[in-house]
């Protein structure tokens, strides 16, 4: 067997909701409980109906390319040469770290706390990764400086998220153009930026700040209508390169995928092509967020605001703070409540929240949280 | 980036492939023209409309596994635990070089003349492969006792396709059974065999023979529904491992794509639970190859006879068998003929011909064919 792949550990997320029994209150899911508009299934059906249902190009069908690039219209990155459909934002994120980074002799830097798969794409890829830790005194802020001061000779890629999983924090316009005039000063050897703005569309600060690779001219963008459509099992993302790196990102694609579902890219080109805007959940969860933060302001506990994703992240009192797995555990066991514990993303002492429950279950869910922190002093 | 990613050679098909133009006879095809059975499509919308799209497990729907496990019951490979359902058989084919594989130290042996990714995903992911090359001269005939002269002490698995893709040929149950009984005698070293199966239900050797499956234990198959339902496009494809691989070969694909779109894993339920035989196309295709023999024989060419796919292997003369890449572009300028040169699955002086042409194209191509190589001389 590979060893390297033997070797990452599983997942802190799976083990908690293996044990998930039925009744218990789910404040661990990483998907939208909303409903997909079921239409633009039905205009990829017909489709098949007349076409069938072909490979498409391996970089995706060209006319889907064209429209992804002139919807974000990133300066560099507009363009249908700019784009590979992928297999969700997950293969989007896998082959930009394998085709960007040459595994002898570059590092990664992941702005964390960060969604866990960052770091074990890059151990199962023999890339060398490390991660620059947002302050959790300071509500894991976005900070530019910070990510900076990491940047180190062999750093090759910085790997961010905004909105970002797990913390829901947003990077405003100052820090990302701090980080950009930072990273620009490097000149020559500058590293590439990778951002992860799969919950791009579940922004509620007002105006959304513009995309860091409206600033930086090394930027690759990952995206999916998994969270802005809640289309998780659709597995349509995309890649945004420069024009010079996407044809070694399709080589690699091709061999891994050959290409993205011809009926997901129907469905894509159905929802691009619509003129529902694409953040058209964006309110739903703005006004879950409304509730989250009362409820968690009622009952006293202390947490980062979120300012974009479903997801939130709630301190450990201090007697709980050394071990957010045992808390969670804890907290599954005496309350029937599933969170997941702030290790797995490499947050110590915090809970992440998912609030995409029913009202009345997240209501029940924070109560018993609290509950849970008091009694187990 | 990556160089190793970098220096993987571009594709000979595609590049001849890039050349066509409108009105060229098409013989390069590597896909059905047959139209699929729409109906699958619409129980899967049905599906989304109740149920949305979410994620499916990252190993697949429970029910598909289970029931792709049983349609196939191998002995050791029949539950739902040793599926893996996948972004078609391309994905399967990798997850399994890149699982089995120690790229410090196994080699992987190719039966050739193969499909050209098999030795390119072996490259990307640093593992050394070898070719062991049937022999030309007995037209690609499938030969146990060649392949296991050429097992060696690294040989950590074994890759072959049946039918095969480019020759066409079927390894008859004698010299599977050959292969088994000299592999099984290298004992407790003996290597994994992974079978490339996506031309399973395009056998026209009557009976067909048993999967290797049925014959050795450390037998891996990667299979699809690409080529016998005409869905290319549906990216949805599974690997049949031994259940202590399969956990691994999850992980990897988590990685890599979370998991197969859940409305193609719904349209691969309707087709496995519904009353069709999985080989429904065969007739058409046996009726095509039919046509194309009796056209090949007319116009006295030499080929390797097919007994399974859509693609047939037809021998250059001997002015231009010594560059077949270069006798597949004075075709294709002199007569407007797209074909594959054998150099691009490791087996020159031949052309590979695809017969899923319209039969006047077929015709037509045949006879250019014919004629090219008697003016070319």
């Amino acid at each position: 067997m590979n060893p390297t792949l033997a070797q990452i550990p599983g997942s802190l997320i799976r083990a908690i909701n293996a044990l998930k029994r039925p009744g218990d209150i789910d404040l661990c899911l990483g998907e939208p409980t909303l409903r997909p508009d079921p239409r633009p299934f039905e205009a990829a059906l017909a489709w098949v109906r007349a076409n069938g249902c072909p490979y498409s190009a391996n970089a995706g069908d060209p006319v889907l390319r064209a429209v992804i690039a002139a919807r974000y219209a990133y300066p560099g990155l507009d363009r249908a040469e700019n784009v590979c459909v992928t297999v969700g934002s997950q293969e989007a994120l896998f082959l930009a770290l394998k085709t960007v980074c040459d595994p002898a002799r570059d590092e990664v830097l992941i702005v964390g706390p960060s969604y866990p798969a960052y770091a074990k794409i890059c151990q199962m890829e023999g890339i060398a990764s490390r991660e620059v830790g947002l302050d959790p005194a300071d509500g894991f802020r976005p900070d530019a400086a910070r990510v900076l001061a990491a940047v180190g000779p062999q750093t090759r890629l910085v790997l961010l998220a905004t909105p970002a999983n797990p913390t829901g924090r947003v990077w405003p316009d100052v820090e990302l153009d701090a980080l950009a005039v930072g990273l620009r000063a490097r000149g020559e050897g500058r590293p590439y930026v990778l951002v992860d703005e799969v919950y791009r569309e579940l922004c509620y600060v007002e105006p959304p700040p513009r995309g860091f690779a409206t600033r930086y001219d090394r930027t690759l963008v990952a995206n999916s209508l998994s969270k802005s459509h809640a289309l998780t099992g659709l597995r349509l993302g995309w890649l945004l390169a420069p024009a010079e790196i996407v044809p070694t990102v399709v080589k690699a694609h091709q061999f891994v995928a050959t290409a993205a579902s011809t009926h997901s890219q129907q469905v894509a080109l159905a929802i691009f092509q619509d003129a529902v805007p694409l953040d058209v959940h964006r309110p739903h969860y703005a006004a879950r967020l409304a509730e989250l933060s009362a409820l968690l302001d009622a009952h006293g506990l202390t947490y980062a605001a979120p300012e974009g994703t479903f997801f939130c992240m709630v301190r450990l009192p201090a007697h709980l703070a050394h071990d957010s797995v045992a808390a969670a555990h804890a907290l599954l066991a005496a309350q029937r409540v599933v969170t997941v514990p702030g290790a797995a993303f490499g947050a110590e002492g915090w809970l992440r929240l998912s609030w995409v429950a029913a009202p009345a279950q997240l209501a029940t869910g924070i109560e018993r949280l609290a509950t849970y922190f008091l009694a187990s002093r």
